[in-house]
This record gives C-alpha cells, structure tokens and sequence, in this order.
C-alpha cells in the first residue's frame, strides 16, 4: 500500500465535481491569437492556484504574460516542472460546431469545447491531481512548479527569452508536459523529443520582366528552371539530402532507442490508405519510425513561378519562390542547417539567379534514455492506467521542448492525456470524460513516482 | 525601265487618298475574341475585292468566316497567295488610349488606331498594291489570291482544316505574308520561316490530402519534390534538353543559314539591359540567333504547388502542376515529341505520381533558302524600299505558317510593313504613315517582281 491509492480515491469519489470544474473552466475564452480572454483566465489560474498554497505570479513578457506558480516540500525532494499553456486556438468557422465552443456540454461520453483538449482540460486535470494530493496528505510528494503559457498557439514567441530570464527560478530535475493525444488504439504514450525545424525561402529571379517563350525560349534564363536544378543538387530522387554538412552532427539511435521504435505499433498499409499514398516517400529501405525520428527532412512546402490559371500561356517565367523547411534532428541547429543551405546555393546556382531568406527555426530536443526519470514516469502511468505507455524516442513534429533540454538543461518528457480524435485546432474539440479523469489519476500517480524515485 | 515604275508613282501620287481609305477602314471594329463586327469588316472586303474584279467570297467556319478572293492572269504565271486576317486585338484597357481605338487620328506622322498595325493596315497595303497595278496596266504581273482570315487573333483555330479542305483553290507557288514589325533600325525584314510548338502539363499526385511535414515528413511522398527531380531530368543545368528521342529528326543550319544568321545585327548587352537580365540562358557558348532559330527548348512556363502566401506553412504538399511548352524546329512534330516526353516521364518518374497532359501543338515551318522565291523577294523589297531586307532563316515564336509549308506544299514568306514599335495586342497601337505607303509601294514591287521570274 502506497501513499497514492488513497489519492486516487479522492479522484475517483469527485469525478462529477472536476468535470464540473473543467467545463467552467474552459467555459472563458482565452484566444491569444485574437487576444481575448487571455487576462480573464490567467486571473483564474491566479486565484485557483493560489488556492492551493502556491504563491502564484502572472510574469509579464512582451506578449501575453506566463503564470508560474511553485509549491516546495523540501530540497531533498526532487523538483518537477509541469508545463502547460492556457491559450487556445480560435473557435472559427463557428458554423461547424454542434455546440458552442464556449458553452460546453457532454454529449457521448466527451465534453465538447475550444480547449477542452488542447490544453485546459489536460493541464487542469495536473491541477486536480496536486489538489486531490494536498486534500488527502496535505502536502505533495515532490516539489512542483507549475509553468502555464499564454501563447503556445501563436508559436511560443516568448518562451525561449522567459526561460533564459527566470532560469534560477525554474531550476528543477525534470519537466513534464501534458499535452496532445494518446495512441488511436487507445493506449497511453511518453515521447522523449521533437524534431526541431528551419524554414528558408529560394527567391530566384532571372530577369526583369517575364517574357514570351518562342521570342526568348533560349535565350533568356528561366528563373523556375533555376529553382528545378537547384533543389534538384539539394535531395536526391533516392531520397538522401545533398547539402554538404548538413548532417554531419546527427546523433544516430541508440540500441535502446532502435529496440524501442520497433515496439511501436505500425500498419503502413493502414497509413498509405488513410493518406490515399501508393508509395512511402524514398528510400524505401528506410525503417518507418527512423523517417521521423532520427532523420532529417527537406520539405517543399511551396513552389510557384509563372502561370497558374486554366489552359496554357507561352510565358518565359523571370520570377519564382520556392519555400522550404527542414526537420532537424539531435544535434543538428538552425544556423548550422542555414549556413550549409547558403553555402550550397552559392556553390550551385547560378551567380545572382538566388536569394535565401531563412527564418529563425526551432531546435530539436532530446532527452536521452539513460536519464533516470523515463522509467520512473513509466511506472507512473502503468500504476494510474494500467497500462504501459508506448515509448516515442522523438515525434516527427516540433515543439519548443528544447528551452526545457537545452536552456534548462534537464530531461524533459511528453505524457498526453487526450483522446486522438480530440479535434484539437479544429471545430467540434472534444475530450472523453474518462480519459480526462485518468488525466487527473496519471497526473496523482505522476507526482508520487517522482517524490519517491 | 520597268513597268513597276508608272505603279509606284501612281500609288506615290495618291497617299493622301490611300492614307483617308485606311483611317476609315480600321475604324470598323472587327475583335475576334469579341465577335464584334467581324461581318461587317467581312462584307466591307468582300466589296472591295469584288471592285477589283476578285470575285471575292466569305467561306464559312466553325468559326468566323475567312475571305477568298483571286485574280488570273494567265497559267502560265506564278501564283502568290497573299495571306492576312481582317480580326484585330480587343482594345482594352480603354483608359490608357490616347485617342479612341476605332476613331483612328494622325499624331506624329503615324495613324493610331487598334489594327492598323496588326494587321488591316498591312494587307490594305496589298490590295492597294494590287489596285495600283490593275489602275496603271489594267491586269496583275501574276495570278494573285487573297485569303484573310478571321481568327488569327485567337490562335488561328480553323486555318489548318480550312485550308486541307480548300487546298485544290488554293493551289499557288508561294505565300507571302505582310504581318509584324520592321527591325528597330527600321531595316526591312524577311522571314523564311518560325518554330512549331506544343504545351503539356505535368500533374503530380503523391497522396490524397497535403499533410503536416513534421508529422509526414521522410514518409508521405513530396508532389514538388517529384516535379522538381522529374524536371531535372530533361534538361541539364547546361542547358541541354535530356529526352531521348526529340532531338533525333533535328535538321541543322545549313552553310548558307549560318550565314544569314552571322549577318544579322545583335546587341546583346543592349537586349540583356532591356530585358533585366544578368546573364544569358546557358549554354553560354551556343550562338546567339541558332538559340532562337535551330534549338528546341523547354520552357516551364509555370509550376505550381503547395503553400504560396505570407510567411511559412509547414505543408508538405500531396499535389503540383508543371505546365511547360517545347518549341519545335524542323522537322520535329508535336506527336513526336510529346512521345518522347510521355515514353521519358514513364521512365524516370515515380510509377502513379505523375500524368502527362498534352495539347495539340503546332508544327514548325521552313522555307530553304534554295526555293527559288527568296532572291525575288529580296529584289523586290530593294526596288520598293531602296534598302536590302535583314533575312532572318526563322524566327523564335510560333505561327501557323506550316499550313502554306506543309499542307499547300509551298515556300512561304514573311515580310513586315508596320513599325517596331507598332504596340500591337496593346494600348496606342499605331503605324507609320511612311511605313503604310511604303508597305503599298513593297506590296506592288512584289507582284512585279513574281510576275517576271
């Protein structure tokens, strides 16, 4: 008998009450993209986690304010960050929705609302689970620092300079996330790292006006067929990127990692017919879960140049763009990936064909799987759930975990608790009332792996 | 002394007559895209050509009608067959004429009206050239048809059935057309021939929606990516077009065209300054005019997929669009050559990624050098104009002269009347006064000299 079942007890005798709880709660709009609601409900988060003891602060930024709250048992306790983000997408098109994206309601099993899924409902569910710990024991099993964003939707503008100012203040053993949807089987999922991500843009411009195809077809440079060679240098059709150095820092799997991708459940032919793919994108000897997890990508996300309309036109294009992005992997970073790019497209484009725009991008992370918390949180989710979770090295997708990883520098960890069809960024969000009360029980047996491991 | 002089001091005598004749024939609109007063122009030439003793008639189409006309002399003359069409651009944008397009004036010793360029005012010059002769001698040098067609400025849709279906009474010994400008010296031209040309679109597929390129990136097939590596393999960075098989009936220069081709003016820098360009389209080292005139080339005329807004979207895209057109020299075809693109994009595409779509094209036309009309011609335009006309072999755009070439059989000619900047299919199109009577002055000495070879 631990000190977790009677906490569970607590959870599982108030399920009424917290679902209650949550469908107020995301009953306030808080759109950061349209800034409304944002004070409203950072307000709440004040005044709810205050009610826990736990001296909470609206931290302002140059965008909308973070609120961090802390509660601390004692230095010989491990500390761990729960980070989270109160902001939600915008409802729009609201003719979509069955129901009110701020008026919640249950309907087949599942409270239906902007936000129920992605955050509120999950974060709020690691709120419950520190009040149902503090009812029963009056006290926590761990240290805990609550970390709650105003403006993960609008990309985490922010985040990076907040956690290089309050470092001090964040200092901690580990970071968890509750954010994102199990497995559609069902089955519960802790994820290790993100791909980071660089975007550049190819502006390529061969003359200064367009011109007619039969009175300078060979004469003048065709500023799409510059784009088609150069990128054609940058990829092979074998699917092997060609950008010297571009890969020279990858981190490739560890035994452990490989032995953990091939655990993951995987039906191709499942996934080709859903996406409506009569072929894996090249190499086709390539193991699936290594295409998103340990290897880069170069992605043309857009080209155009010249004419786009209905029918034909015998035009000699002197313009066009290309935009790219490329998925990074453990070690690569932006300005290396940016730097080879630039480097590339002076050695193969024609001198003064190509420009390069590059954005900032995002750093991937990684925590390894070696560092002593993944076992513990494991544990914690087969004690609530159980079940055990499916274990992701890294998620082909990017999120700014790396401010955790690499700013913090502590392991940091992923454990969702929404269902996968939550329509999350989508009409109709939705959570199962279920899983968000197993939220509120993983996010209890959560804490108390930590305080004893 | 000729008979040739008494013509031209008629048709000298008379230019302000001829110059009032014009104005009033190009106030008649006459827009094919518009069908807007195509029967009145029609009637207006069935009248005068019926004035001349032409016998004239207007043929029906599918289309607007084209207008035949002939005058015989003896069969033991040549032949010409003067071609033209009576169809004129639509006017707009209105705001930006001078003075009404159909109201025609005289500015600046040049008449402004939408036509008088392109090409009313060029093929009145050649019936005023036939009415001087007949005024003066009462008969022609030579058998003479008219055949002026409706349609040319929506692409000629009916020539080539027309004349297959007409070809007995249009049987001649050569075409000659008065269309398009001087050289900008204002050095007269002649044109033995033009390039063919075929479109076709390349439609990419690689799955049934577009995906996030975090989560699908390394795993769902690129559409971009497969135009872009498709495209890099039919044609080189070098500039050399890669499909097996277009290049193969290819008939090269002969000494005598590359001749032609070295005595003809160029100015490059000046071209790549007017034209904002940095360098010229590779391979460098290819002559100037054979690029134009001897070569092939695959233009993409535009491509088209994926995101193309503000800023980024990590889209990975599951569809894009090549649309690209091959310019054809003699004696490639448009059946062949797109054989050859549909037998290379089997080959070298993805199986299933990717569709070839194809137009019907148009073929090349040549006339050689050798055919006994081309000296005449010289001679005759050096006995209207004083001057000795640039003889271009061919030239880089796309007409549908391979209906005189290839379905009548004949040599075929080009030699324009209207002024480099003539701003034909624009706003302000004009012609010279000077170069309208000289065009009627060419016009008769063109007759002469055919009627005594």
């Amino acid at each position: 008998m631990t000190d977790l079942q009677p906490v569970l007890d607590h959870i599982d005798a108030r399920s009424d009450e917290y679902v209650r709880r949550v469908m107020d709660y995301v009953s306030h709009p808080s759109i950061s993209a349209q800034n409304i609601g944002i004070r409203d409900v950072c307000n709440l988060l004040l005044d709810m986690l205050g009610k826990l003891g736990m001296q909470p602060e609206a931290i302002e930024t140059p965008g909308h304010p973070f609120v961090l709250a802390r509660y601390d048992v004692s230095p010989d306790k491990p500390t761990i960050l729960l980070y989270g983000h109160y902001d939600v997408q915008p409802p729009e098109p609201l003719e979509l929705w069955t129901s009110d994206p701020f008026t919640p309601e249950i309907r087949d099993g599942r409270i239906w609302a902007r936000g129920i899924g992605d955050n509120k409902g999950q974060h709020f569910a690691q709120i419950l689970a520190l009040e149902a710990h503090l009812a029963v024991h009056g006290t926590l099993p761990c240290n805990v620092i609550f970390l709650l964003e105003g403006e993960e939707e609008i990309g985490s503008p922010q985040i990076a300079d907040f956690i290089r100012a309050h470092k001090d203040r964040l200092a901690c053993d580990l970071v968890v996330t509750a954010d994102g949807p199990l497995h559609s089987s069902g089955a519960p999922v802790l994820t290790y790292g993100v791909r980071g991500v660089v975007a550049f843009e190819l502006h390529a411009r061969t003359a200064g006006r367009d011109a007619h195809s039969g009175n300078y077809g060979g004469v003048m440079p065709n500023a799409i067929w510059t784009l088609v060679h150069l990128l054609s240098t940058m990829k092979t059709p074998e699917g092997e990127i060609t950008i010297d150095g571009l890969h020279d820092p990858i981190i490739p799997p560890t035994n452990a990692e490989i032995a953990a991708m091939a655990d993951l459940p995987l039906d191709v032919e499942d996934l080709m017919q859903d996406m409506g793919m009569h072929r894996l994108d090249a190499p086709a000897d390539r193991p699936f879960w290594e295409r998103l997890m340990f290897r880069p990508t170069l992605t043309i996300n857009g080209l155009h140049g010249g004419y786009g309309g209905a029918g034909g036109k015998t035009v000699l294009p002197a313009e066009a763009i290309a935009k790219c992005d490329i998925r990074l992997v453990e070690a690569m970073t932006p300005d290396q990936v940016i730097a080879c790019v630039r480097d590339h497209v002076a050695r193969h484009a024609p001198e003064g064909d190509v420009e390069v725009v590059a954005s900032e991008g995002m750093l991937p992370s990684k925590t390894p799987f070696d560092a002593k918390w993944g076992p513990v949180i494991q544990a914690s989710i087969q004690a609530a759930r159980g079940q055990k979770p499916l274990v992701y090295p890294c998620v082909g997708g990017s999120l700014p975990d790396y401010v955790f990883t690499k700013i913090l520098g502590v392991p940091a960890y992923v454990t969702p608790y929404a269902n996968a069809d939550e329509a999350n960024h989508a009409p109709n969000e939705n959570m199962e009332v279920a899983l968000f009360l197993q939220g509120i029980r993983s996010g209890a047996a959560l804490l108390d792996h930590i305080g004893r491991a």
